[in-house]
């Protein structure tokens, strides 16, 4: 990916915008006086009663501070050093986290070559193979990232095949949801059901790409509850002292369904950049727009200069794909005049 | 330590506190649209330049989260697997990172009995074997907290010293300044004096002890600076995307001095408990009060029912010692009241 | 894979054999009394010197005990642990080594599917990317193993592109040589022109699989000798303390060619059996047969009947697909009742 | 410690000295034909009874190469990665190798100063603590070597009440018997009593420095048996395919008893030593002879004259103290010649 410089609210990545107002008074509210350290506070206490309120009462909840922090601590509080996890080639475990999962964590990742960025029981057969041989890497996960990489969203259905296979063989199912809400709004059912309920062992809920300042939170579920994860969220470097400030955040995020209202406005804003962009002659809108990221084939030409005037990347310079991402923030006029740039660039 | 529960301010940590209002208003005004993440925003970059001004033209600046984390970019990108890391027993990084260093920075602590958490030449030279001995892990970083553990502060000599045999064995020194701010407030010299110019090669410079949200920056400083160091901090976890929250706070902590002035006024607050408390009979202040710590043996019966009413660690059990420490935020009357309730407790 | 005892010589696997009688031999005249531990003995001595008439004197020479120790010691000597090895699906490292790689050499590995066990410059080019980004494990090592998993071979040209295009990136190459011996045998030139003067960059050269108790010894060359192997050989637990008993079994294997000879015999022992199996109906050699293993679709039915009396593996159940590894020991005699037995069995 | 090259019979460990014959010989036999590869053969099947007639039917057995190899497979095995393990400051684990354990095994070492390399009750206290905080790495394993590095022994008793408190809280005994054989011969009883009965939960049974080629063995008892030593073994790189030479050997040494043999043997010729040695005027003899190792302060200009006959490290440069270790081959005349010569070097 190239990154172009400029200003404004652009699609380079829902992690380029920033804060929800709500978020800044849910900081400040939490700043009144001393308060015990690392979580034993009265705001993360709050939020995870939130949290098991919404995924239920066998809910085990550890605050983290970013992605890739909550992702080591899922894997490394289930896995032994010689234990596998089956995730896409997309998946950001694997390309986007400079092999903290397998340094921290300690775990081997099985890389799986995807059409859309989402494992299928055909997809994760093959791999399920070398229980009890110690030649092999123990298969003991499957990860999947609900929304994907690519904007595309596991239906419950899917995501409780790929948890049957995984229990059947006694493994457990990890779900790296740093965009769960957008995932949650476009599904429209209660996210318990493409969750806990369709069998998901161990869940990491982002915030920050939905309008935090910074805050991500692991929830283990059910069987998957551990002893072991508080040594690794210390371990993993993601124990804040002042915890209190995310324990907040998720607090004011899940008030009145917040999370799913920012949700869908950014998914909307996806949808209307898909709309716009595919009857744009010479654009082609290359894959599934289901939650806030939408990938689209451009005449290579134009690419540079739309980025002049708006923030994205290309993803794929081989091909002239280009991806754009929309946030809580993004606003119709900020769609609109890109696409309109975008027409006067392709001409015709 | 136990703790005991107690509401209102109190001594239990400086990380009990919350921010100060400069630091809300700080991350207030970096809220306004987007900015590219990962720390290439203009918060981030006004806040190095501040860093630069402090300590040098010559200084590399990383961003991180945690102290936990800021000493683990700190001493892997320093340390190949097979180095080891020389520390007072008492060191954070010995005693309280749950083993974070070895597990992630990838290093062997050697730990150091020491009387009052410094190390001192004696109490290295003994360590300083073994070089180019496969069978044993080589002599890589001495690594001093400044502030100790236990509120004493080394000179700028004490460092040079440290340094110079470190150079010497061509290793490398590094400081864990969770509590550097408190120093440099009792040194009264230029924070340069006791860093960088003398001898430090990395520095962890906290802020979230000091009155941040959250906020801490490791700095490389001349021949230290490596290529390395992004990588590292990725691994750790601690490369947030939205960073500029932590530089816009830093920025505005290194705005007029407000780091030291806060340093400095949780430093007359500890002086304030320490003249106070040596006053009353069977109280007895047992290290030297030179940072935002005081160590004190109580009567033990007067223990718990202090720790009622105020918040505040026992340190060992054994001796009946306990720990107070002051904030940004104490106030002369906080103390006060600790104080006259140790008096009445203490009777007479 | 699936084992099924049978008792006698079979083909179950290289290192089913036992030791060629010439290394009982060295190990016995090698034990005279006392030598300095850990490699600093006559034995080990001379057979550094053979090694690097050999392979030229830009070499350094580490003994070691496994290949999957070798393996470690070659990446994790060359590697930071941000770094990443790109390798076949099927190579060794990826699928026989219990993660091993990632934990103890501390990298990423980058598996490519392929079609026969090879690399090529078409299958390595879409890795070469995230050069320099903090978020990408960093390309370092292009991996193939000679001979391959498959009993495939890579020529001296093959070898050189590879190496080209690694150098070009500022990556190195690493040979898997388990097999290098049957390698060198198949391609009939001096095996420097395969290796170090085709720009391997280190190379695990195996004893065990040709006739040896145990050996293996890795292979720096030119650029990439380095001062941190003999730390990483430590840590990797693979420096045995009597190692003159490895240093005697290379010195012998060296003298006069032996390991060629041994090697050039188990080859010939495969190509039998591909030539008599594929002129058995019903009987396909699906994979080249280069080296010392040759692999054959079988009627289903007879798999399970001839392996009662024939130690070999089922390579892959789906396909019905088994694996015959010859060795320095097998004999004309051993092949042929095998070929009769299937034949046998397949009836006609 | 310095080593100085002298030719012949020495002093400088026993692991300078070569195999007994009938290692050899049990090698020789061990080399018919094909065998399971990886520990399923014959052998190493008959060795594991011998050992398990020795130590009780609850004994897993798994043969290893190197002494570190088994102690990073016993602590890997029973630990997480934030575990600790408490060894006197002059475990081999914590001073001769390289940060293996920290690195492979995954493990945090406390080390406790000693006098006597023994570790006790009061020295173990201090460190039972930080239980169930996530803060401290978790006590998991009291580890003790048998003999220690100085030689000296534990009394079953003094095993039973180190294992009696580990067990009170939740944690396991490792013992380090790379020197055990030289125990058992000290003590006299039967092996049994001093390990497993004695509450040891994993004992290194070391082979190496007791006359065989390269050989150990780890034993895990009762509840400490596990399923995770296969894979932790092979990720240690320690799994050797042709295991079958190490299992022979074992089998050759238990046979009649040759291990004991060959220790007291090794032991009295330390006795041998020690007892000439202190007759010498100016010699002094600094540690209890229990085992094979003889401590002595030397007058300093007899050291490296001596040295330059007879092999043996000087092991406290500052005081003068030099080690002697004695082998299964060390001669009476050996002995009688090194201290006739340290007595004409004495002079009088």
């Amino acid at each position: 990916m190239n990154e172009k410089r400029a200003t404004g609210r652009g699609f380079g990545s829902d992690n380029q915008s920033g804060a929800h107002p709500r978020m800044l008074e849910a900081v400040t509210q939490a700043n009144s006086g001393h308060a015990a350290a690392y979580g034993a506070d009265p705001w993360c206490e709050r939020a995870s009663d939130s949290l098991r309120t919404l995924f239920g009462a066998h809910t085990d909840v550890y605050f983290a501070l970013t992605g890739t922090g909550a992702n080591v601590i899922a894997l490394g509080s289930l896995c032994r050093p010689w234990d596998s996890v089956i995730c896409p080639e997309t998946a950001h475990i694997n390309s986007d986290e400079c092999a903290a999962p397998e340094r921290v964590a300690g775990i081997k990742i099985v890389p799986v070559a995807t059409s859309d960025g989402k494992l299928t029981l055909d997809l994760v057969r093959p791999h399920l193979t070398g229980f009890g041989n110690e030649h092999h890497a123990q298969p003991r996960v499957i990860s999947i990232s609900q929304a994907t990489e690519y904007g595309t969203v596991y239906t419950a259905a899917e995501v409780r095949a790929l948890a049957d296979i995984a229990h059947e063989h006694g493994m457990v199912v990890h779900m790296d949801g740093a965009r769960l809400a957008n995932a949650a709004a476009f599904l429209g059912v209660p996210v318990r059901e493409f969750t806990v309920d369709a069998g998901v062992d161990v869940l990491c809920f982002g915030g920050t790409k939905n309008g935090m300042l910074m805050g991500e939170v692991v929830l283990f579920f059910g069987n998957a509850r551990n002893e072991v994860a508080p040594y690794m969220r210390k371990q993993a470097t993601q124990l804040a002292s002042k915890l209190r400030y995310v324990g907040a955040q998720f607090e004011g995020m899940l008030d009145h369904g917040l999370w799913l209202q920012l949700a869908a406005h950014a998914n909307a804003m996806a949808r209307r950049i898909a709309e716009g962009a595919q009857r744009i002659p010479g654009v082609r809108v290359t894959r599934a727009v289901q939650a806030n990221e939408v990938f689209a084939v451009l005449p290579r030409e134009v690419i540079a200069p739309l980025q002049d005037e708006f923030r994205f990347y290309t993803w794929d310079e081989a091909e002239g794909e280009v991806r754009w991402v929309t946030s809580w923030d993004s606003e119709p006029g900020d769609v609109d005049a890109m696409l309109a740039r975008l027409q006067t660039l392709v001409g015709v």
